[in-house]
Order: structure tokens, then C-alpha cells, then sequence
């Protein structure tokens, strides 16, 4: 993505260190981090200095890779504890265990520690590279599905934040207004993170591609007034049966899309499948800190004595999934179990 | 309604001057504002110093009525041409072009000033009091749609500070809690002026009624899971085929409602409904500020470049409403036109 006129991936290895944007000082500062330990690693996750399905993954790749590279000698049984560690960091996004098991099958069964250490790197790098072509290639087959002068819903940040690059929701997007295609993208803040109007508004508004901000409840508006043409959000772990995991408030948004006949899309790579999940009521859901819902940047927005309840994620069914944009085209839902093999 | 063990309305008459409740100063300090002039009138209601529908109405009614008692002599015209400017300080609810011409119609036709005066004031008290019983019996009805246990979801405030007293979406809430029934409030924070997590949360700590705030986001979620019992919002305009105005987000929670076959009901005094609208598609949607959304008490919280669309309202047709709670009992949407004489 291009950020003040360069070009950065969201995560990557440069020497020793993994180096990711710090997504909690955004939009107000650009800031690259600098992470050395795996410690840090899961802080990265677990503060969400780092978000994003594809980006998790990538951080829990390059921070296996990192710990394998720190270690003084062959211990296959460390490797699982840190392994597991880094995959309880966060609950639902699948692509951080897949990312995790991506690099952690490559090393296995090797049993030189020289030999262990390059293998786990480039398998990191493998799957960043992966990404960012499933990323691209998502973008060119959503594309597809836009109009000139459409008029696109997205909620949270699938972007090239929540990836390594390019994103998936915003990856057809940004294709589209590559071609010129003239579109608006209506972007939900998305409470209580505010990705919508801190992140996606951020890179859109880095791309030049136009889009307005409005609060969740005016979604179902637009889409009731046939304003939207599209709805397009990411994943965070896709079931068998087609059923999806994301954002909290993306199911109600599905649900008001298909009562509108409104097109509503999922857009994720292969990753975020999990062929071991046989329905979205296995997916676990995370619940955060109530002070995301209470607070807003760290000042009390509601009456005191007051509690929240802070769900992170909800599942759409796949009923009402028009279809899932992934690197290897759009499938429906029902067509998601093929895959598996 | 009890603040700080207290009994308070929301708006009242104290010698010349208009009383309200500043609920913009809400939940951090409970102030007092007086009004003695029809220009601050509208002012309080532009700005949201006073804010839910019938409480909009008893301001304005006050507002003519304290304008009447100021006139020097009588003239007719000049107080067409202040109704009508307050009529106009917000477009949807209409609730204040009832309280309006409840007073006005009472004084159209008198020629002497001194009897103008006091049958002017007399209205306007009589509005307020009409609608104090109504949500009373608005109360009572909706208290028999609830049961011991129940989790009941409601979206923005439609409690006694939008009202005169007691409240409309709250009301059955408060009677059901008098009677010990024991009840947990979702309460959507209601984004974006936050009148769920600052009003909502407040008066329902006041009474002692547990609740915990949700983002707006988060309400699909418990619907789906079967969470919430019963939906019960306020209303800011009902038309004669029972689709009614509300909050921005009551139209999506209702979808979603629906989808998990879950009751939901509007509240509200049969002052809200206008019965010269035929359909939801002839309520004028007011359209606020962008910085309601780009800010938060004042701070930005969007990127900076970006820029909001900020709906205040939205409809939910008459097939996704269970029924409608009025004081003279609880109507299906299609019943509403009877009621029109």
C-alpha cells in the first residue's frame, strides 16, 4: 500500500526484527514498530497493535519463524508451547492458526537446527508472499462485480491493514478505481474500534478513493433506500457449510441487505477457511474489555455505573452470503466444502 | 421521573419561565436550563437540549404559550408566524406539530388577549399532563407483554427525558421493575449522539434497573442468539399504515428482529402518530451535522480528510413492527388507521 507516497507491507522481516504499522496510533500517526520476542509478538495481537485476519497470520508467522531463529538449541517441544501460545492470542481469526501450521509443518520433522531456522523463515515469507497474491488476485475477481458508479457498503477494515497487502474487502475496490471506475465506497465506523473510520477511511482517503464515513445504524438506511449496490466485508474464519465469521455488526448488515435484494459478499483468501469447522456455531467468538464499548480513546463516553457486554465478532449464515471472493474466484457458499481436500 | 432521589419532568412551566433538563450536559451533570424566550425555544431543540419526540412537543407547546403570554397585543399573525418557526427547529417528529397545534387550536378563534394568555398556558399544561398519563398507561399495557427473566433490547432513549415523565419504550420497563419482575436492558448505545449509552443508561441507573450497554453493532448478535425476549424503541412519527419513524438503527435492529422471530414493538402516545401520512415514505428524514459522526464530544475520532453523511432517522415499515404500544392499549400497525377520526 502506498502510505505518504511509499510503499509498506502491513507486517514483514527485516533482518532480526518483524516490523508492523502500529494500527493503534492510526490515522493520527504513522509509526513502525520494531518486535524482537514472541512475548511481544502476542502483545502485538492481543493489544491489536496489529489486526486482521491475514495480518495476524502474518505476525503469528513471522513470530514463529522469530523464535525458532532464537533458539539456542533443536527443541521441537518449545516450538509447540510457542506455537500454541502465539495461536491463543486471538480466538476467532482462523488465519493466524493456519499461518502458524503453514510454517510450523514446513519444520517439523527437521531435525538441524541451521537448517530449521532458514526453513521457517522463508516459510514466513511464503506465506506473506501468498497473501499478497491471494490479496491481488481477490482484487481482480471482485472487481468484476463493480459497476461504474456504484456505490459499495464495507464494514471494518478488510484492507491492506488486515493483510499483509492489498487487503480483501478494499483489494477489488482499490482494482476498481485503478480502472477508473467511478465509485463510493460507504464505510461504517464500526464501533466500538472505530476500524471503519480510523483505518479504512485512512487508506481510502490515502488512495484518493472516495468514500464517506457513516455511523453503523445508518447502514441499514441506505441499503433500505437502494442507495448501496454492493456490500463487500472481510472474514475472519469461514465454516464448511459457507457460514462466516466478522466484525461484529456484519451479520445484522447481511441480514438487512438480503431483506433489500442488496448483494452482500465476503471477500478472503483460502486461508481463512477452516475445512475443520463444520458450521459457524463452532467458531468461537471473542469477548474484549468492556471499556472499548464504555470508553473512546481512553475518555468515558457513557453514564457512569453503567457495564457493557463487548462481543467482538458474529456469524453470518450463509443464507444470506451472496458469495465469497477468494483468490481462486467467487464461490457460493454451498461451494465452499469442495475445497476442501 | 426520580433523579438523585428527587421527582423531576423534563420540561415544566415556573412562572414565566420554560424549565428543561440540559441533556446535553447528560450524564456528567444534571443542570437546569430556564427559557424565556421563543428564539431559545428553538434553539434547545435545533441543539438537542431537549431532545425525544413528546418532549419536543411540551417544549414547543410551552414555547407558544410562553410567546402568547409575552405579546403586547393581539395579533394572530404574528403568532402563526411563531408556530410555524418552531415547528420547523426539527422536521421529523411529530409530536411538536401536535403539541402546536393543540395550543393553537385553543386560542385561533379568542379575541381578547388576557383569555389568549391563560387558555394558552392552560393547553400547553394540559398537553404535558395528557402525555405524563399517557406513557403512564403506555406503561401499563407494555408491562403485560413482559415477563419475569425477560432480557428486553431498546435502541437511542425514549425514556422519561424524551417525554414529559416515564418514558415511552422505558415505561413498561420501569412499571415491570415496580412489580419486582426481575429484567436485564440491552441497551444500544445509539451512535451517533450516544443517547442509549449517556441518556438511557443513566435513567436506568437512576431507577436502580439493571442493564448493560451494547455497541449498536452488537444487538444483531444477541438477537441471533436468542438473547434478547422482546425489542421495545420509542417513536418520533407513526403514518396511517403503521410504519414508524425512529432513531437512525431502529429500521436494522427490526430486520433483524424479525429474522429471528423475536417481538418488536414501537411505544408511543397516540400524539406521534400523523394521521395525514399515509406511508413511511412521506416522513421527512432530518439530515445532521457530519461532526455528530467525525467527533465525539468535541474530538475528532475519524480520519482526518474524510467526511460523513449523518441520517438522523429511519422507517421501519409497518411488517416488521409486532404491534404498536399506545395508552389506549396495543395496536397491530394495520390498526392504526381506525383510530383516525
Amino acid at each position: 500500500m502506498k502510505i505518504n507516497g511509499k510503499s509498506y507491507r502491513t507486517v514483514w522481516m527485516d533482518g532480526g526484527f518483524i516490523k508492523t504499522i502500529n494500527q493503534l496510533r492510526l490515522p493520527d500517526r504513522f509509526e513502525i514498530i520494531s518486535i524482537n520476542h514472541y512475548r511481544a509478538v502476542i502483545h502485538a495481537i492481543e493489544t491489536m497493535i496489529v489486526r486482521g485476519a491475514p495480518a495476524i497470520g502474518g505476525m503469528g508467522a513471522y513470530g514463529l519463524a522469530q523464535a525458532i531463529d532464537q533458539l539456542p538449541d533443536l527443541d521441537h517441544h518449545k516450538i509447540v508451547k510457542i506455537k500454541q501460545e502465539i495461536q491463543k492470542a486471538r480466538p476467532t481469526a482462523y488465519d493466524l492458526r493456519y499461518a502458524l501450521d503453514f510454517v510450523y509443518n514446513r519444520i517439523k520433522d527437521e531435525q538441524n537446527l541451521n537448517h530449521m531456522k532458514q526453513e521457517a523463515k522463508e516459510a514466513a515469507e511464503e506465506y506473506a508472499d501468498l497473501n499478497v497474491a491471494a490479496c491481488k488476485q481477490i482484487g481482480e475477481y471482485g472487481n468484476g462485480l463493480i459497476n461504474d458508479g456504484d456505490k459499495i457498503l464495507t464494514h471494518c477494515n478488510a484492507g491492506a491493514l488486515a493483510t499483509i497487502d492489498y487487503g480483501t474487502a478494499l483489494a477489488p475496490l482499490r482494482r476498481a478505481h485503478y480502472e477508473k471506475k467511478s465509485i463510493l465506497v460507504y464505510v461504517n465506523e464500526t464501533r466500538p474500534r472505530l476500524q471503519g473510520a480510523k483505518l479504512t477511511a485512512w487508506e481510502l482517503f490515502q488512495e484518493g478513493i472516495p468514500h464517506v464515513i457513516i455511523a453503523d445504524n445508518a447502514a441499514g438506511y441506505y441499503l433500505q433506500k437502494g442507495t448501496i449496490d454492493l456490500v463487500i466485508t472481510g472474514s475472519d474464519r469461514i465454516a464448511l457449510n459457507g457460514d462466516a465469521a466478522n466484525k461484529i455488526g456484519t451479520y445484522a448488515k447481511a441480514v438487512v441487505a438480503k431483506a433489500n435484494n442488496i448483494p452482500f459478499y465476503i471477500a478472503a483468501p483460502i486461508s481463512t477457511i477452516d475445512f475443520k469447522c463444520a458450521s459457524g456455531d463452532e467458531i468461537p467468538i471473542e469477548e474484549r474489555d468492556e471499556r472499548e464499548v464504555l470508553e473512546i480513546d481512553g475518555k468515558r463516553i457513557a453514564s457512569k455505573g453503567s457495564h457493557a457486554k463487548n462481543p467482538a465478532f458474529d456469524v453470518t449464515p450463509a443464507k444470506f452470503i451472496t458469495g465469497i471472493i477468494t483468490e481462486k474466484g467467487i464461490l457460493k457458499p454451498e461451494e465452499i466444502k469442495k475445497l476442501d481436500t
